[in-house]
Parts: C-alpha cells; structure tokens; sequence
C-alpha cells in the first residue's frame, strides 16, 4: 500500500494587533507539529501600515514553512461594530495572502474548531490548549493566539480526512 | 513663482462586490479628471478568491494610473454584523493595495465626503454625482461606486490644500 505524502496545514487566527499562525503536517491519522508564532502590528502606525505589517509577516512565514493549505478562523461577530470592521479588515489580509500564494483557503466557525479539538462545541481557552498538547506533545506556544492557530490546523486536518473517508465510500 | 507639480489622487470606495475607484490631478486650486472605474469581484468563488481579484485588479489600475497619494472612505458602520465583517474584509485590501505601492493612504467619513463636494455634511448621491460633474466637467463615470470614488479624491485634494494652507500660515 502506498503511503499518503504529508501535507502542510497553516492554520490563522486574525487580529489586527496580533494574527496568531500554527503549522502542522498530517499524513494519514498522524499529526506533527511544525511551528507557530504571532505576526503584531504597531499601534502606532496608521490602519494600512498595520495592514502592510501583516501582509509582510504572513507572506514571510508561508515562504518559511511552505504549507500546502490554510484555514482561518471564522471571525466572531459581536455587538461592537467598530471591532467587528477592524477584525474585519485584518481578516481579509489572512484570507488573501495565503489565496495569493495558491494555497486553498477553508473557513471555519469557532464552534467547529472547539468541536474538532475538544469534542465539544463550547469550552475553555485553557481546554483547547491542553488537547493542542495532548494532540501533539511536541508543539511549543507561548501565546494563546498561537495556540487558537494551531487549533484551527488542527480542526482543518480533521475535516479533510473525513472528506476524503466520504469521498472513498461514495466509491464504495 | 514656481509652478506646483500635478499630484494625482486615487479615491477608492470599498464593497466586496464592487469597489468603485476615481483618479483625479490636482495642481494648485485645479482639478483635472483622469479616469474612474470599478472593479468587481466574482460571487462565485470563495471569500478569499474575492479578495484576491479586488487585490489583483486594484494592483493593475495603480500600476496603470501611477496614483502619489490615495484616500479611502471610512466605511459605514451599520447595525449589521455580517455586512460589516464582509465590507471590513474588502476595505483591508482597499487600504492595503495602495500602502504596498508606498502611497501615503488617507481616510475619511462619509460626511468629509459630502461636506468637501456638495458643502454639506449630508445630501443625496445624486447630489453627489451633479458636484462630481461641475467640479469635474470631463469626468466619466457610469456608476454609483466610480462616482463615489471620485468624490473622496476630490475630498482628499481640498483636504491637502487646505492642510498646506494651514503650514504655510503658522511660517507666516
């Protein structure tokens, strides 16, 4: 039987003062912690220049780490439109700069990255972080927006295998 | 006296379905127009395949009209969440296409708009548009955003001037 090829997933959680990004590899059930970090803009710059400085960051690490896909965090919409557009508008960077480097880009609902780490759709911050180091005892994140990334790697790699298990037993 | 150089101004109006764009020179108190447009984006494909044709198709109108300066109306901020994040989403590019080409980028609410085109801080777009065309009798524009777009360049031209004004008084 031939083995699958690994694939790279980055996962983003978008922020206009903090974009938190996770790299996995995942080749069939197994999962691998590749790196993960926190692109920041300076506050004391104006809004494009902030935007600039995560595009700058972003396209930097998909050179770094190559991965095959990405998956961003579907952006909680609260009741403060103010922070909703400027979530807004970091969002659309971590939507484009992946897009523009070919990769696919999937969208996932905070609930659903909960349920695919937890095995529950609501949950403690604390609880997604113990499973990412359950899940993978090797991954290293001193940030809570790289370990909300590493979670949406995570979620993605969980979606895709199910996909393709459906994929294969629609061949039946 | 030496003569001023031209400057030329990009104005961008931004929606994740159309953004609307205005070139306009200005050279001492003289506006001239240059072009004006829209570029749209194919609901069909996903969100971050959007953003990338508004990414790819800002990019060719700047490499093409050669814009110093841009200026890009602050969004409206209405009591819809969803329309919000997806008009953030689309205003992240607008900002973010002109500031990777190294223009200095300005924003500016929807009232500056008005108030620096029809001397109100309120009015209709048909207002609007009729101001667009005497300030500018050369302009074309067969749409709403194109219209709109050129509005918030002539917003920024009056705006410079007046801030120039303004530095020239205070060495007086």
């Amino acid at each position: 039987m031939l083995q699958e090829a690994p694939i790279r997933i980055i996962g983003i959680d978008p922020g206009l003062r903090r974009t938190g990004w996770g790299v996995v590899e995942t080749q069939s059930n197994s999962l691998r912690f590749v790196a993960s970090g926190m692109v920041t803009s300076d506050a004391a710059l104006d809004l494009a220049g902030r935007l600039c400085q995560l595009h700058d960051g972003l396209t930097e690490i998909i050179r770094t780490h190559q991965p095959d896909e990405a998956a961003v965090e579907q952006t909680f919409v609260n009741k403060d439109a103010v922070a909703t557009l400027k979530l807004g508008q970091a969002r659309g960077i971590a939507l484009l700069v992946p897009a523009m480097a070919g990769l696919p880009v999937a969208e996932y609902a905070p609930n659903a990255v909960k349920k695919a780490v937890i095995g529950v759709g609501h949950g403690e911050k604390r609880q997604i972080h113990m499973m990412v180091k359950v899940l993978m005892p090797k991954a290293t994140f001193n940030t809570d927006d790289a370990a909300d990334a590493l979670a949406i790697a995570i979620c993605h790699s969980h979606h895709r295998q199910s996909a393709k298990a459906r994929a294969l037993a629609s061949l039946g």
